[in-house]
């Protein structure tokens, strides 16, 4: 097996890399240098059927993720399934599913066979879930545990997972020693730091990550490299355990690209409006420009229950900086589990921010839909249905007008005298 | 009669800026050299009682404004007064009449004696919609039909007034020869174009400025330049009429302060993300850093139904870029008047906006709000109601958690080995 990667390298085109040129309207031989520098992945497991050819990365479309899952509170595979259906038809490019409760691996069967975009997981929770639920406790997980999730999730067809490698022992002791504000807010992250604090050893995915890399490399899983430590709250922005564990994922992303694999870097989480854009900066100049993954950034912690538009901001902020792809961040964020609803205004939001950035980053090729919608204002591409109902929820008497207006619509008067510049 | 401007200018202190200063956190001659130069607003008629003392500008809290008000093809003028209410209970700061149908007077004086918050209008709908009215159209209003309603308005007590003043015939003219792609989506600017082009005359408000300064120095009425050719869509941005009407308006915010006349500005309107900034820069160079009232920015054109979340992006890099005012954009927007629940919606949006910049702009004054967050997580200042019921919709069964991650809540499983920085 070879992957995206040493195929580009090699100067070989694949039939993902021809579908992602074609999709996006970039030159095949630009594409392959970038996926062969690493700047650009395509995440597609090689056991994967019926996957949408899906590249994330530099001068491509910014990329938006929806994630769901059951939670020890509400384990219902179909609701899961079902609102990964509505992130795709709604515009997510991909899904994660991120179950910690029932029968996690036909859940995550289930998911794959649902949608045909990239899925992503976190081996790590499984692992978890399944020693507590075994052996007494999270941290009773051992090597083969992590080590043999993630082959089940490979085998499977997991197109990308997210590997906490960062979280490392000496980053973990002086969280001891030097408490944050919020502490860590990722679980994935939290479990291998309870791990190495119960142990006293490294983190297993640390220490084999050439292990790692051998099982990455046999499927051409993209290794997405988990943020345990980003920032859960203002105060904790941009510290020192953020930043030590981004520099020690920039050194794995060194050796990933050595072997080959596909590798991307996951980002905060809660950031001030102005550190966003060095967020990026500071990603994409310690990891080589390899694809950033962020979730948000949420730019204020006071919003529960509207995280989803606080995520847009940071979000929109962030691509336009050079992040690649959207953790989509739903109202429910903070909250509780989203529902259908919550899936829905999240992907949007995040579709919304990641548009709004690609009107800048690639020009024309993103600009052409808002083109399009000068020609007829009122039709909301994202949802249709939703500018629909808004439109016809009281009729308006001139025909061509809304309601906000009415006959003294600015557009239908500016008509009588003067003309309009011709769509093309 | 004097404005709160020359009070300042002449170094006394009212009522008015000693009670902005303590709001704000801002010592008082500061805040007076801020008044005396104009880089501050206090919107209050002197006609008006119990109104907030309210300041826009530099160095204070970024403020929102919700648009209410009838249309033809719905008057209610009691859901409008309900509107104006939701708006400031929301966190509105200011509110905006823009009535265009029904007893306009009538619904104005309602809405001013509804809200304790200083109340703005846009004269124009008036004058045209009574000409339209009593003499067949629009563009039959004269002169003591403009002025008459602004000094109506003036009485009874408006706080701000948008008056397009910078929609002169050179650029109605030029408009005529070199068209736009979505032409002029400003109602109030539109109105005057309309005028200009069938009188062949220049806009009574931009000839007889002085008569406007000397009704707005009386009332001590806040003008607002409106931006009658704000851009409707982003192929139209930044460009040579919007940029043009910018000028002129320079021009005319340095004679209101020679007249001691408080004067904020207008912008746009459709502006991709990478445009926001320079355009706040621009407004803030050439009006010498007169306050900056923006709508929007919309930065993606494609999402109506979600123009909240659009508006919610570009407002809050405006306002961090310096623009002082956010006036509001609900999920109605281009579709239709807003309900109720839009009004909720577009408010908390633009808050969100506000506080994520004030975050930046004001330092521990904006954040002390956030880290009050850090005590108590699951509560949404902006929206506690909803908040909690997305925190109750299903039961956690770990009190203190949420059924996102259930009992693999990371906060909580990390407090089991570390502990966290208390708050003071």
């Amino acid at each position: 097996m070879t992957t995206q990667m040493e195929m580009a390298k090699r100067g070989q085109p694949t039939e993902e890399m021809k579908a992602v040129a074609e999709l996006e309207g970039v030159p095949l031989d630009k594409l392959m240098r970038l996926v062969a520098s690493g700047r650009v992945v395509i995440t597609r497991n090689v056991r994967r059927e019926h996957v949408r050819p899906t590249g994330i990365g530099e001068g491509l479309r910014v990329k938006v993720n929806a994630n769901v899952g059951t939670s020890s509170d509400l384990c219902d595979p179909d609701l899961e399934v079902e609102k990964a259906r509505i992130a795709v038809h709604y515009g997510a490019d991909t899904v994660m599913d991120l179950s910690t409760a029932g029968d996690l691996n036909a859940i995550r069967r289930k998911i794959i066979e649902a949608v045909d975009v990239p899925v992503g997981t976190v081996p790590i929770y499984q692992a978890a879930i399944e020693a507590a639920a075994k052996k007494g406790s999270i941290v009773d997980m051992d090597e083969d545990d992590i080590f043999g999730t993630i082959e089940k999730h490979a085998k499977d067809g997991v197109d990308f997972m997210t590997v906490h490698c960062g979280v490392v022992k000496e980053i973990v002791e002086k969280l001891k020693q030097h408490p944050r504000w919020m502490g860590m807010v990722s679980r994935g992250g939290t479990f291998h730091a309870l791990w190495i604090i119960h142990h006293g050893r490294e983190n297993p995915l640390y220490e084999n990550f050439d292990y790692l890399l051998e099982i990455a490399r046999e499927y051409d899983i993209t290794l997405s490299l988990g943020d345990g430590l980003r920032p859960g709250c203002l105060l904790d922005a941009t510290d020192w355990a953020q930043v030590q564990e981004l520099l020690v994922i920039g050194r794995l992303v060194r050796r990933a690209r050595e072997a080959s694999v596909q590798v991307m870097v996951e980002g905060p989480g809660h950031l001030p409006l102005d550190q966003v854009e060095a967020n990026v900066k500071l990603e994409k100049a310690i990891c080589d420009g390899a694809p950033f993954y962020v979730l948000g950034p949420v730019v204020t912690d006071v919003a529960p229950g509207y995280d989803h538009i606080v995520s847009a901001i940071g979000g929109a902020i962030a691509a336009l900086a050079g992040a690649d792809f959207l953790c989509y961040v739903t109202p429910a964020e903070h909250l509780g589990l989203p529902m259908p609803e919550d899936v829905r205004e999240g992907v949007i939001a995040a579709r919304i921010a990641a548009h709004a950035a690609d009107i800048v980053r690639l020009g024309r090729r993103a600009l052409e839909w808002d083109e399009q919608m000068i020609l007829a204002r009122a039709e909301g591409d994202f949802d249709p249905e939703r500018a629909r109902s808004i439109l016809e929820r009281v009729k308006p008497r001139v025909p061509g007008t809304c309601t906000m207006c009415g006959r003294f619509c600015a557009l239908r008067l500016y008509g009588h005298y003067f003309r309009r510049k011709k769509c093309s």
